[in-house]
């Protein structure tokens, strides 16, 4: 999406995911970008520590989420810097993301508490152009996009007579 | 958080990230969970493809964060399967994320468009049980529950009098 030549102006972009699980918590993760373009497969996995069960073989599911995140808006600023002509001589960003968690019965629930992101960047040109570029990549992010507003997600579950919405 | 044994009834769950930027578009990250206990470092990175002007030396951001979001319902469906006495013998979940693209002047916006997320689980009990255990993890998974809302993020940027919010 960092090259204008030859570009629509609006796109599809679309990432699937299967997922296994494998060992006592582990999960192996296969994904593929379909759209615009195929690229992947994309191999990762995720694990619970000793005290959720797992081997800690890999990282918890919200470290792979924390990550996304941040690579996320650091990729959209170098890649927007280019375009508005802003040079980045070193860029660092530390997020910090915090959850709610209560016990429900033999059960918990969860949710989001709060979300902070700091961006140093190390440039020579005028703040305002800095202030302009993080704006910019705040609004071309997917994932803080994503993050911004209340999503639905659609459910099924294999049966014998097929998929039921869940 | 899948043993309740002296466990709180409530808690707060953190995890940090710290990212470098290095290469082209290569991002090192580097996250901890600091919240209600200390693990990691988890060492991850995320990178593009030529096309975006990377050197496709690690997955996209956005393959980390459907790795995530699809590795916390699988952990969720198999520690409550526990609690709710449902046993799994087979677990697979495939799921598929859509975002809109949209070129803007000299950058582009981007907004999630479609969350689908298929259970394909092996069990002998009864498939109201099953539903009741998808259910639950819904409930219980950080990361549908935080797609689920509208979030606010909050950025600061560091100059030299200090971080100035963005």
């Amino acid at each position: 999406m960092t090259e204008t030549a030859q570009q629509p102006d609006k796109a599809l972009v679309q990432f699937d995911c299967t997922g296994h699980a494998v060992g006592k918590m582990r999960n192996d993760l296969e994904v593929h970008m379909t759209q615009p373009f195929a690229e992947g497969p994309f191999l990762m996995a995720t694990d619970e520590g000793s005290f959720h069960g797992g081997d800690a073989s890999a990282p918890p599911p919200l470290a792979l989420f924390v990550a996304g995140l941040t690579g996320c808006i650091m990729t959209q600023i170098r890649a927007f810097a280019k375009r508005l002509k802003v040079t980045i001589k070193d860029l660092d960003v530390e997020t910090r993301v915090i959850w709610d968690w209560e016990s429900k019965g033999r059960v918990y629930e969860t949710g989001p508490k709060s979300f902070e992101i700091d961006v140093l960047i190390d440039s020579d040109d005028p703040q305002d152009k800095v202030i302009a570029l993080i704006e910019a990549a705040k609004k071309g992010c997917f994932l803080e996009q994503t993050l911004g507003q209340a999503n639905t997600i659609r459910h099924r579950m294999k049966t014998p007579d097929g998929w039921v919405d869940v």
